[in-house]
């Protein structure tokens, strides 16, 4: 806003509005107009909440989850299967497959890929615990969720070739069409893949 | 989330985010997952900052604003024309006009428009404050810049008729052509309006 046409304090939760993804500088303001009008309903409460998870949240010191326990509620979670890890580049990857509710089992978050220009080495990333957890023993099979990216599929080889000397299957998402997509909308690549991993009708 | 795969605090924290207008369920868990990792640049601020408004926002007893000081900062600015009243439904619509910055007057929100479907009633709307603001003296202009909807015009027709009485001139917002609008995409009434009120090249 050019001219001052309210307190400091508002126009503060404005601009730290703005930086929250999927709010822009326009809904920033539609959102703070919003949230002051519903104090008691909503603004009252989120400012609780956020505060609860300032104090709580943490890092799993296991697999790299954000959880308010360490280890996280997935790592303590008796009924999922521990002799098989998801590695995944993100937490966003791994609550994205946790919607998918396809296994139930644990995860290795890596906290980024390899990307020598970036300066990101295999140090940077959560490589050195997860080999860690596979030489405690009971990791049957290690499946690595990385984008397929260039990065991501650098990371993969990485850790492929880490683990080479284990005793673990290691294993990848496969690659093919979207399950509702449409083949012409598709690349090239994907395309390719899909005939090339074909299955029996 | 179906399972559990995060303590409460952190699917409380979803849960409200999903509440705010411009987000929804999906870039509510991106938002709350964005905000965890950058707890010291944007959670802890953010938090902060609604604990702020939620103590020191309120709304002002002169015109209807929302500002953390009562009178608010429009009302109180020396630098701005008494002499002329924008008459708004909401602190949106003022927020917006600010944003013009083609007047630099002081406001009125209403609160709301009439509606005897929704059980509206002028006593429900801040029109007798304003009518009050008026019959104080020193406003010569009102300008009615309520939205074109029905229950918009029927309001700027109510208090078009309660300050009948009254020294002042009141005026409502030119209807025509956006700037930057094309004529092809424009609805009927429209174009017609801005036939009607055209003005010399």
């Amino acid at each position: 806003m050019s001219k001052r046409i309210a307190g400091p304090e508002i126009e503060r939760l404005i601009q730290l509005l703005a930086k929250v993804p999927g709010l822009g500088p326009r809904s920033a303001r539609r959102a703070a107009l919003h949230l002051i009008k519903k104090k008691e309903q909503l603004l009252v409460p989120l400012a609780a909440s956020m505060n609860d998870a300032v104090d709580k949240v943490r890092v799993c010191s296991t697999c790299g989850n954000v959880d308010t326990s360490d280890p996280c509620t997935i790592c303590t979670d008796p009924r999922r299967d521990g002799a098989t890890l998801i590695v995944v580049e993100d937490v966003a990857d791994l609550w994205a497959l946790e919607r998918a509710s396809a296994m139930n089992v644990r995860y290795h978050v890596l906290g980024g890929t390899l990307s020598p220009l970036d300066g990101v080495r295999p140090e940077d990333l959560n490589i050195r615990s997860l080999i860690a957890r596979i030489a405690e023993g009971g990791v049957s099979e290690v499946i690595l969720a990385v984008n397929a990216t260039v990065e991501g599929q650098t990371t993969a080889h990485y850790i492929t070739d880490q683990l080479s000397g284990m005793d673990v299957k290691v294993t990848r998402l496969a690659h093919g069409v979207p399950v509702g997509g449409e083949l012409d909308y598709l690349d090239e690549g994907t395309l390719a893949a899909a005939l090339k991993s074909r299955t029996a009708f």
